[in-house]
């Protein structure tokens, strides 16, 4: 069974510190909000469905900390603590999603006594957190069959069980066609500067005995020439209504790529990551990370002192190279501006 | 002025050693061809030119050694000394051609005493090494032309100074428009596994003053697709006579995003580094590398134990993705059978 790096134990957010994987399996405790915030801007949790379960966990903790005499006092305290969560990181979607759900759960609940709300609040943090992962396996369920019988498939970064609360979205889809007795063999990109790729994806499948392979993130185009992959699945930060899709710094190339080798090029990401209200990818914001995760590798310098480095941690992949986009609800090809509004308010 | 790597001061060859730049700048002498050839398989040099020059010198140390009674002894003996230092790196293709100028020079000096042969072997290896340096100058002269004044250039690896005798090939071109009073700002992709952008281009432009900002390799195509990339100019390991190049891993990824933005895509390289030889790209070998390149940074883990690796060190771009081949005898375009056949002749 695949890894759950999100878990909430005994009134306290338990996340695998993805920072130290794979040499480390490293176990963190939380209980404060704030220093949860704090590891959704330092990447012990990273991945945009993760992202999502994690700060409304976040809020949940917050939520209790909350001593407010009636429910308006409450709630202004309750917004300034998702907003805290939500100033981590400004491209995953499902983010602002999440937080927004708990907003509109304290909202629905505002007749509740106030330690019966914050009791909600958490139970609502956890039932995203286990819709994730049944979403996740929905999104498999579609789109397993998309994935050839001995096909060799190239993914970017960590769409894993990592990056949601269990199962994966990209990754998800692959586990699917395993579990549907297909013979898939995973190229992964090891995806600097942070190294997804190699630290995680190649960690969790080794660990699920699904065959994977490790280059770099230039390896893909060569190994394309050579006729040794056969289709492209990521995950996605970000789809704006028209489908054009935020993912980790990269994923645009390997898209390009696709293209100009004529291989499919699959986005796996549940309804949550799609924004309707931004109509095009233009619109979707950058994060330019630290200078020092492209000059340093841990303790060792890389780079001679003082170089000026650029570190857009995403990019953004036009709809016009995706061949589909994988939701939990189906699948949405070509028009996916119809497509993509339709299975979101199937959710509904 | 920009840094010779490769010098021969009293009886010796000093290498500057790339692994360990740009946190340390070392210099390693050799007097033992066998210790040359280990060198130019750990990539203390590296570099299709600099692979050259250093084996010519490697030759001519081989040659000091060889303690024979007469000519063709000598020569027999000569030829396994080449043959050695050849075994050292499949794809670049300046080692056998400055390895067969040595043997071609030992065969038209037979008639002189062997201790006067060698001596003159090592008067060539000098030559070839000058020759090297005048030859990334008159190869700047013609590709200055081609590099926008306010120009953003992206390059790949490194064909710089530290590839070649000194000056560079790709860079050589940039260091020319730069004296030309053109205002240039290189973009330096990192290049991995071995980094050669982050550690030695990025260190050589630093050191001479040219703006240059580091990124990794997966970036590229992101900052194309905002429009903060002008031209891409690389160097080569080895050109077949139809343009196909082989270089640097990625290199081909790159072609294809210049492509994909209508980007002029330039090669930099000296005729030895063409191959008539060869019809085709797909004739070139490509080396692969030790896993370890890959799966750790220093002696940092990066990857989980046992993870399958693929690590090419070079691909081949299709003479259809290249704008121009830039040579020290002048710039082929479009018909690049004809043309490089032209520019090789030159030189006879």
């Amino acid at each position: 069974m695949s890894i759950k790096p999100i878990l909430f134990e005994n009134g306290e957010l338990l996340l695998l510190d993805q920072r130290v994987l794979p040499v480390e399996e490293t176990w963190l405790r939380y209980t404060d909000y704030r220093k949860v915030a704090e590891a959704i801007r330092n990447m012990v949790v990273r991945g945009a469905p993760a992202i999502g379960v994690t700060a409304a966990f976040g809020a949940a903790l917050g939520a209790r900390e909350i001593a407010a005499p009636n429910f308006d006092a409450f709630f202004t305290e309750f917004e300034q603590v998702c907003a805290l969560l939500a100033a981590t990181r400004p491209t995953a979607v499902n983010l602002f999603w999440a937080l927004e759900r708990m907003k509109v759960c304290a909202q629905s609940h505002r007749a509740l006594p106030l330690a019966e709300l914050k009791e909600r609040l958490l139970a609502e943090a956890l039932e995203i957190a286990e819709d994730d992962e049944l979403i996740n396996r929905a999104m498999g369920g579609h789109g397993a069959a998309l994935i050839p019988d001995g096909g060799r498939v190239l993914t970017h970064c960590n769409a894993g069980a990592l990056a949601t609360a269990g199962y994966g979205t990209a990754l998800g889809v692959i586990r699917a066609a395993v579990e549907a007795g297909k013979k898939v063999a995973v190229l992964a990109d090891e995806t600097r500067p942070w190294l997804q790729g190699a630290r995680l994806t190649a960690w969790e499948l080794q660990r699920d005995n699904i065959p994977v392979t490790l280059i770099c993130d230039n390896m893909a185009g060569y190994l394309m020439s050579q006729g040794e992959i056969d289709c492209v699945i990521v995950g996605a930060d970000r789809i704006a209504a028209n489908g054009d899709t935020a993912n980790k710094i990269g994923t645009y190339t390997v898209a390009v790529l696709a293209k100009e080798h004529g291989l499919p090029f699959y986005v796996a990401a549940p309804t949550s990551t799609i924004d309707l209200s931004l109509t095009s990818g233009k619109l979707i914001p950058i994060e330019e990370r630290d200078r020092r995760e492209v000059t340093h590798s841990g303790e060792r310098q890389l780079a001679p002192d003082g170089v000026a480095v650029r570190n857009p941690a995403f990019d953004v992949t036009p709809a016009r190279l995706i061949t589909a986009i994988i939701t939990e609800h189906g699948v949405a090809r070509g028009d996916f501006l119809t497509q993509l509004r339709q299975l979101c308010n199937q959710g509904g």
